[in-house]
């Protein structure tokens, strides 16, 4: 096949540059441009001398003529609200389709973005929600296919989503109480400089932070809803049931990886043998999650630098309680490697090319 | 006043070499024997070369003669199981104190005991569980005062019973569906070397540990339902209450330090001043605990080689849940400093000597 | 092709899980036998999970007939001395080729062997000295083409020999007076427990270590005095120049990676561009070194997980000293990586298959 | 005796914090200002959380006459070429008493301050030189006793110097050649925020920085070629010889701590124990630095958050080398907790109050 051509508008982020690692190794793109306004003039292996003999290439300037003139496809990794302008531009070009890794065309209803990230969609932008899908390969493959626009899931989203998904779009556990903590390491903070991400105030510590209004929470609650309100077909409760959960970040002393330890009530006393099945069942056609056999359970060195979502559970009978622990690579599974699984759908290719 | 005479039995494990790094600078103790059967004959400085120039004594074997014969006070920092044996001997000899590091005597219940520890008690120890205070000076001044023997709280239930006390005892939250949520760094799991804790398995990696047995479980909920069934002649509940946890341990990759995050549903819907104030009345007397005012939380940082327990909370009015996080060093507040704060209350001497 | 039929001894190590890791991305070639004799019987996707849904396959006891029958190559990645047994019976069924990651059969005199590993060869194995070859591929490329024996070099040996390589080569510094500074993260010690990787001892520490007597010195000067007296027909001196070092190595609390800093003396006043041109025409056909233009430095997160080794230099004119610095990935171009590059020029391949 | 009234200004970089630590369990201070015109306004316990309950103070705008009105003695802890204007005002008052703990009076010749600083003396600052001493306690005990301005060492020349001062006062080393690689922690960078200190750049990683010219190298130099030229009588060189070192920096991804490694030719073939005598008399007075008996080696653990300079050297016998190492903590023997034990000296006070 002709290469996918392809450009990454953010290049020198954490996001872009685990784009540009990974892609190094696809084997059916070709890199066309790689945009950051920090570094308009730089070769990428000046700022990252880990390319150095791998890639040779100069960091340029957003233009987005020539971005739509020699692209296929082009992966937005910027901060949040940014791509609102940048996105619905590109794709003025329809031949273009764009991933964007950002949050901004995540969730569906504006008036929900607007809470969680007081910004407002202009009508361009607003109009693409109704064909942006939500990247998660493993509950939308079939749209994946045909969109022009994927919102690129949160990392920490990611990790909750696929971890809960079985237990609610079966019905197993109560969509009620459903307590979420989460723990990243330092590269999901990104690269910009912060007085927390100092070396001397975050190694050796722990910490939990945005205790309350952590803006990944209304994309969890967005799928988490859906799923239990109406996955394939499932007969829906009589009255539609939004799901509220409670979630506590936290910044673990690491480079990579998150890992989420989630409790829920069952509705009632399945054992553990037979959630096993269900969630072997809801994946069995995802190549990248990894359902653990009981008492095994993941741990983040083992999914760090991968693309898969690892997910294990424990019965808690004494408390009445599951409780799932899934872990992933925020940058692999939380960004850029779901960013190019993404890419392998829409053009086709097996869902891990480049990814193994 | 005459120093103190103190012995510590196990004197080269981490809770032993954090009470020789108090001590040191406790004006009013003398140390006697330092016990450590894998080290016999050598210097603790040569075990651990930090105390050069500060300690020069040799390790010596268990003798409990020579050490009845000499010792006012003896910390027993034994591996579990050990002290059931040991202790009783030591305090058949009654004008000798002991603090017991390990959970030997901390359940009320030798049954309990049993269940969690597949132990089981002697006649002799059996019979000290009576007299035996579990050594949380917040909760059991008065008791640690004139007991001859001390049972020092864990690590995890430290923390986790500092977090909740005031809300059960004032029962402010439900009793049924607490979850504790419990991070510790790798010097609680001892000086023992194992394949977990070897560095290139430990280092960047974050994992959920014996998810539904740690045996400090039945520790913590032993004292929070002692709380909420009759708390300081609090009206109890017309049916005494068992409190149920969920409690999940994991394991991070720095060497010293607890962050629990504990999450409750409240029976009202009491504001974040009352809860403050709650907290603030119930540890007004508690030196060594400090209560952030929201939304400022406790950090691991904050409290490493201190004797702090910091605690923290945030009310998750979307969820209907509080958060109260809690953090110490384990092995200071959550160990070894607690000991010694134990000690300076057993002999009168203000609280905090040798500990700020 | 034909698949090459690969089997490993001493497959969970650290480098055997290393080979592991790098082979299966390996279009050519084929696992056969995974001998670990700890975990026999059990699935290599146990002891490292990372490996699931990617390798699944048992592993096995130690039967040399059985490899020999079926395996193409074998990589022995045992514990120094061990190999001396095994490698020569492999290789008595000749159409096998050995590539061996111990010290086994890196030093060319036995006496010298059994003066650092107080280890006597056997008839055989000294008999395989001469038609074993030092795998560095920067220096032996053709030796290494027809071998049947690779001794793989060691982690420091292939940082410092790639460093000063072309400074002794060309006689552009001093032989005397040489000092290697070298520092490695702790895979380098291997998966065996010891106190000193004990998390809590090692975490937040760094020293020097074996100061005096580190094994891996004399394979370092072996070849760095066979640079000096007669690299590829260079004029040697009227006199051979035995080259002694001076060699301190370090542990740093990280997982892979060395950075070693290396003090000569120039013969004469070379500007910095006459070094770097020396470099880079030593280097010309080394796809796996990287020269970096002064002032850049290496630095390991450059190198980890890759087979790179980077080097560069400061020219210190007040002192009148040359400094070289390179990096490398202890356990790829310092151990497995380095031992599949090897693999590569064997069977004819590109020598970076499978490793970019 | 009367407390010493304290003043600190730039009280919330690393060397400020680390002061307040150190002197809040000081018996014979009292703190009267904390400057720090970044948090003006602010408690020193919102700041550092870690000091609540321990400290309740304001900080304050840099106010030099209120500070001359009621303080004793006041440290400044200043980025370098700051101090140059606010130290000889401080000193106008000629009761009050400085302890300086930039670089800016460390440097007896304003010239080559000039040569490594790029800022030139004032002529009020440079006539201060003339009698600041330079605050190694272990060289200059009787002056620092009586000077009114003490420049506090920087933490490299701390460990460089304690390393090597016997060798070169007792002439026992070749003062060419002389070879320092050392190794700091990150919190020796300061509080400011920079790319190569964000997390994610910084762990797991290790390199050299600086690598030619390190501002503490002239320091060094001016230290080693006095006590080589004249040290208490010695009788010197007929003919003054400088020394001039070659200096290696290098990032160690972990929050406090140095350990320098130093290559030296020994004169004569002075055997290991006539070495251990020299250093043993050298420092006999001396009670912050402890001499390792070989082949026990220093290592940072052992010094983290003491005063402690440790110094241990091993004898290549092949090489011909003497290697020192010598282990501190950059913010206690590095900075502040020698700056306080200049304090004690300069009032009289046993020289390790306060820092025990």
């Amino acid at each position: 096949m002709d290469k996918i051509r392809v450009s990454i508008v953010g290049a020198t982020g954490y996001s872009g540059k685990e784009l540009i690692r990974i892609l190094l190794k696809h084997p059916y793109i070709k890199l066309i441009h790689l945009v950051s306004t920090s570094y308009v003039g730089q070769n990428i292996n000046e700022v990252y001398p880990e390319f150095k003999a791998q890639l040779d290439k100069e960091l340029s300037d957003l233009d987005l003529n020539k971005i739509k003139e020699d692209s296929d496809l082009v992966f937005t990794a910027l901060p949040h609200t940014i791509s609102l302008n940048i996105v619905p531009e590109l794709l003025s070009q329809r031949k273009i389709k764009v991933i964007d890794l950002s949050a901004d065309f995540r969730l569906k209803d504006a008036d929900n973005y607007y809470n969680w990230y007081q910004k407002e969609h202009s009508t361009e932008s607003r109009e693409l929600l109704k064909e942006a899908v939500y990247g998660l390969p493993e509950l939308y493959k079939d749209k994946i296919k045909t969109s022009p626009l994927v919102a690129n899931p949160g990392c920490y989203p990611t990790s909750a989503i696929l971890g809960l998904a079985p237990l609610l779009a079966y019905h197993l556990a109560e969509p009620k109480g459903i307590i979420i903590d989460a723990k990243s390491g330092t590269s999901g903070a990104g690269r910009k400089l912060s007085l927390g991400l100092h070396f001397p105030e975050c190694n050796e510590n722990f910490k939990a932070y945005k205790c309350l209004m952590h803006n990944h929470i209304p994309e969890i609650e967005q799928e988490l809803s859906q799923l239990y309100n109406g996955y394939q077909g499932k007969k829906k409760e009589s009255q539609y049931q939004e799901i509220i959960i409670s979630f506590t970040p936290h910044l673990l002393p690491i480079s990579r990886g998150i890992l989420s330890t989630c409790y829920l009530n069952l509705v009632k006393d399945y054992d553990i043998g037979e959630i096993l099945s269900f969630y072997k069942d809801f994946y069995h056609n995802s190549p990248f999650v990894r359902i653990f056999n009981p008492p095994d359970l993941p741990e983040i060195r083992f999914v760090q630098l991968t693309n898969y979502c690892d997910i294990g559970f424990a019965k808690d009978k004494r408390a009445g309680v599951i409780k799932v622990i899934s872990a992933l690579d925020n940058l692999t599974k939380g960004a850029s490697g779901q960013a190019v699984q993404n890419m392998n759908i829409m053009y086709g290719l097996p869902e891990d090319t480049g990814l193994n």
